[in-house]
This record gives C-alpha cells, sequence and structure tokens, in this order.
C-alpha cells in the first residue's frame, strides 16, 4: 500500500532522510568499481589534491543519496521514476567516518498535461553531515501516480 | 605523466568512452545496494512499469558512465575534480544485454578567473545503446590543471 500519492504533495513539505555512516572501506570499494581516480583511492594520493584527503566519489554521494531517499519516503510512495536531475552539486568532500542525513523539500507539484492518471513533483534534495554543512544538493522532479 | 591538461581542450572536440556490457546482475546488484525500487529488482515488477521491463537504475547508469570517461580518457588527464552537473537526463531504459558506448564533446574552455594554475572545461557526454540511441545524456564542468 503506498503511504504518498501525488495528491498528498505540496509546495514547502520536508521529508526525512536517514541517517547513514559512510566507511572507508565503502568509499575505496566504490571507486575502484566505478570511480577509480587517486583521491578517491588512496589517502596519501588524496592529500596532494583539491579534496585534500581521502573523500568518495561524488557519484557514491548520489547512489547513497538515493538509498536514504527510498528507506526515508520513495518506497512507500507511488513513485513511478523520474526523468533526470536539473542541477547537482558536490558541496563538500564527503570522508571516511561521516554521518549523512538529509531532506527533500516540495518545491512544485504539477498534474501531467497528457495523462490524467499522474502528476510532477518537483523536489531540492539536501544531504548534509553531522556538523549540519550540505555536502550535496540537488534538484529533480519526479512522476507520481494520483488517487483513483 | 598526464596526456591532456586544461590547454589540450578545445570546444568542439570529441572524446570517445568505451563499450560496456551491463548485465542482469550488475543491475539487480546495484539496485539493491542504493536503490531498491521494484521496478530495478524484479522482472515481474518492471513489466508492469513505467519502464516496461528490467531496467538499471539512473545512478547506475551514471556510475558505469563515470567509470568508462575514467578509462576513456579522464584519467590521463590533469583533472582536478568537478563541482557538479548542470543537466542530466535519462532518455530510455537501460536493460540487460545492453551495450554501452559514449562521448565527450567540449562545449566551452574558460581559465579560472581566481587561480591562474588552472581552468574549467564544460562537456556534454552522451551514453548510447548499441542501436545508437541515447540513454543518458549530462552537462558538467570539470576542472584542469593548466600546463606550467
Amino acid at each position: 500500500m503506498h503511504v504518498r500519492y501525488f495528491e498528498d504533495f505540496e509546495p514547502g513539505q520536508e521529508l526525512t532522510l536517514p541517517a547513514h555512516t559512510v566507511t572507508r572501506a565503502e568509499i575505496v570499494a566504490f571507486a575502484a568499481e566505478f570511480d577509480p581516480q587517486p583521491f578517491h583511492l588512496d589517502e596519501s594520493a588524496a592529500a596532494g589534491s583539491l579534496l585534500g584527503g581521502l573523500a568518495a566519489s561524488g557519484w557514491h554521494t548520489c547512489a547513497l543519496f538515493m538509498r536514504m531517499l527510498c528507506q526515508g519516503w520513495l518506497n512507500d510512495s507511488a513513485s513511478m521514476g523520474s526523468p533526470g536531475v536539473d542541477t547537482l552539486k558536490w558541496l563538500r568532500p564527503v570522508r571516511p567516518g561521516e554521518v549523512l542525513s538529509g531532506r527533500s523539500i516540495v518545491l512544485e507539484v504539477r498534474p501531467s498535461r497528457s495523462r490524467s492518471d499522474r502528476g510532477f513533483v518537483r523536489f531540492r534534495h539536501e544531504v548534509a553531515n553531522a556538523r549540519g554543512e550540505p555536502v550535496m544538493v540537488l534538484e529533480n522532479p519526479i512522476m507520481f501516480t494520483r488517487r483513483r
């Protein structure tokens, strides 16, 4: 049973994303598989980089955000998926041991013009570290089924 | 030794991303870890979804793209990383067995205003299936060291 349909979203609404502690092992494992740049794999190489120390791949942060989104509220919704992302900013390095949390803020709701059974909800998603500093922000539309 | 520095990019230039065959096992493994929505995990649930059959998480396509980028040319460059993505579109489902390939097209080069040792290169990256149909397109700036 879905908790949230298209009609259940309204601008300004905030939905919580659960916390996740990022480990060094997962940072290195993700980078080795998908983003094998020295500053995501090795402390000494990372120390001399712009990141100033080992940090997660930005795509790893995206993947972790997606899991937080699924666990937080998306998997209890009538989501039909998303066509993409309008803007995505990696604002600060994500370090081993950091605790990420976040929220999804509803920016806009819009019924589909062509299909009466669905609508789009535009979100701003924010992921922050334990000091409350934003590490990633992204905006995107997600499509939801309407109540029948 | 880096093959490409900031000065080695110019608008219109195209860089090839190597092919990758996406397996069902990796689609399900990525989704189970990071994007556990039914249409990324299970054929029968996916058949009734907007995707019309099992398809990779969009973030999985991003991660695979990143590996193609590293292997194709990024790891032979003086890349310093990227602050984010301006636009990202998932245009078609990525199915088990599909062969992805792609290219990076240079849109713009711009020396840093504040730091003389670096510059930004804006790219449009395209990922396509074996029929040449685009499955994902994204635009983003990447920072590179200048030649000394």
